[in-house]
């Protein structure tokens, strides 16, 4: 039983007619009941939003997380930082991330990876194909190559990032332009994933390809250990015998 | 000044009027003329073919020999073994290899990566987009974002390579595949590069911004050591005082 | 149910006295019970050793194993490069491979890693101390933090192989060497892990602690996917439509 | 010509008597010094250290800093913020980056790998050594195998850092610990070098074989390129035709 909080910053089903209708229940509702439809009994699932107090995280929901999903766009800034420390220590000791498409730019991906997370971009709704470039990735199982997008937000290279430790999908777009779309990190001793697919202009969380990307992740990222971030003791000599 | 062995399999050449009249010197001799024009005193170049004794590769053209560019297509199994083993073992000695193109199937490229090298691929003359990836790589340096190659044969994954060291280049083409076309190995002491552009349809060697990524390669790939392959030495305690 | 064929090269056992007391049932034996206590009803074992018809390896051993062994050392050069073949072709379809201790200059690894994998050794019973360097990592899970080995051979750095996908352990010798000794390495869809404890000349398959490394490393390196190698199809435009 | 600025907390050269007598002109001093002397006319140093406005790191001292190395111990916390994001976007535009010992828990290199960066200690002047495992590396030329420093604070695994880029050296301890001790990375543009020897109480940064390992390591930290922290432009379609 992994236990996901799929984090939405919610203002654009908020102040957005057409994203309102697409997701009546906002990304990270639809994000959710993927994962449920996926993973079953396997999985238990609740949403946590920016505007809810501590933007929904308090330390003991944190704390019964194994996974943290997060998509986040225009109010980036918003995000205490608080709540991004303790994100991030919940990260190093052990818990998952999955960082979605405009979340790129948020305060938790730059914070672990330590780049500006910059891409081009243009949203004109141009066809996504996203390739899997490792078949036998756990992240991959069961996943068309390559999955078709029929409209989606271009993002392109060049992507400022680390060199991912596992680079799982990349992605093409109409007008040629090539990004690395699924990547695949550790910090400490969690696992964070990135995928790019999820615009909220278009219906991409509905769609059950993408669904199974997003399960295979969270299993994925399901942590192995979990524990404070380490500090670092005095050894005297000898300690370990 | 580094010296660099040009080979080519020239079967192509000799065989296709249309292949001969786009490189009438043989693709290996566009190759080697482009990192000339570039690299000027800092390159001496020398080419050699298949159909030559020992396939042009005795071990005194190895020993002087800092990089070694490798295209083949339709003979690799004429490629003797005995040839392969010497420049596989030149490269763990320190040896720089450029594997282009078709030589992805390559006896040497299978060698030294251990893995199939299998890829998917059409022959329509589509244009292929080369994206940097990795801008800071000494191999991408005064190399436009992206390449545009007017008509190319696709090569698209799934492209079975281990992950690369690091990831300088991916292509894009016409018809939506994606491909990891710049690729930075290290076996023993060798630095190796695959670069996917350069079909004998096509005049992909004459393109100035082609000819500069080989020769950034050809710097990169020079060697910082130069021995033999390494063997096992029994190492007697304290042997270091 | 991971089905594991544990080779074994079972030279030393039957001719030296020492290590057929150490070992009554061979090295292979001993990996094979302490998978079997660990896993219990997750896995079954089978082993097979150099002297059996075709080595043990027939094509339906290998069509049924999910993890192949491998210990050898002074028998390299008698396994049949058919056997070789055999083995490399099912590690790319997605078989796992577990090379053990002087495995490192088996023709197997050799082959996958595509280098010469040699090392310094000395052969003076110095404990051995193997550290965590990745304690998130699935193959670390319930490992102390040093294991202890009372006694074994040295293996130190330098050991030419490719730097690896993970590093998990690194061990250092009473006399000051240090080695990489549990490298992971991906080829094809088969996960590949090297472990360097494991002399014959030592009970190291005995000790608690190596067996939780190899049941660890035997359920990490179970097949997500397996098929045979992969081809390079020509793929007609919009064939994914 | 490199131009290196050598930043030294210079707090125990002014605060303890033996270390001011065993770097009488800081251990900023000892570095710049030991640059100068293998690098001759190839290198141009400066030392800042934190007592000066803006800790001596001003923006136009960034601009003209290829490389920054940086060495620091009881006074990370008085690093003001500003000057560190001044040093990170430096770094992401492709400013090299040295992070020397104590440096580990630097807010600086907290930053730009997004780990504690914990490790064990002992300081009991145990004799180190320094092992290399890529001998084909930049950093690695000219260096001896090992590196015997005779007394050493002792740093042990497990050091929380993201697996390395490459792994250049790892380092035993008389105690028996092991630690990675030369690592790789690339941020951004930026090259980044830790290494850990080098503590206050022993005269590391005066032994010639630690002074090549820097100078191997500020030449290879050169940049490639140096420009803006990217942001992530809008991108037309065909804007690159």
């Amino acid at each position: 039983m992994v236990r996901v909080t799929v984090w939405g910053e919610n203002v654009h089903e908020r102040t957005e007619d057409h994203v309102r209708e697409r997701y009546p229940d906002g990304m990270h509702g639809a994000i959710a009941a993927g994962l449920q439809r996926l993973l079953g009994d396997g999985v238990q699932t609740r949403t946590a939003t920016l505007d809810q107090p501590e933007h929904g995280l308090p330390q003991e929901v944190i704390d019964q997380t194994d996974v943290l999903t997060w998509w986040g766009h225009i109010a980036h800034e918003q995000v205490q930082d608080a709540i991004v420390d303790r994100v991030h220590a919940a990260v190093l000791g052990g818990m998952g991330l999955l960082v979605l498409h405009s979340g790129h730019y948020s305060k938790i991906l730059q914070r672990v990876l330590g780049t500006s997370c910059s891409l081009r971009w243009r949203n004109e709704g141009e066809r996504e194909l996203v390739w899997t470039v490792n078949p036998a990735h756990p992240i991959a199982q069961g996943v068309p190559h390559p999955i078709v997008i029929p409209a989606q937000e271009m993002y392109g290279e060049h992507f400022d990032i680390p060199e991912p430790d596992e680079l799982v999908f990349i992605s093409s777009f109409a007008g040629g332009e090539v990004f690395r779309s699924g990547c695949c990190f550790q910090r400490g001793a969690g696992r964070i994933f990135y995928f790019s697919p999820g615009d909220q202009d278009y219906p991409v969380y509905h769609q059950p390809e993408i669904q199974r990307v997003l399960a295979n992740a969270v299993r994925w990222a399901t942590p192995r250990v979990r524990g404070p971030v380490p500090e670092a003791p005095n050894a005297p000599r000898d300690w370990f015998l």
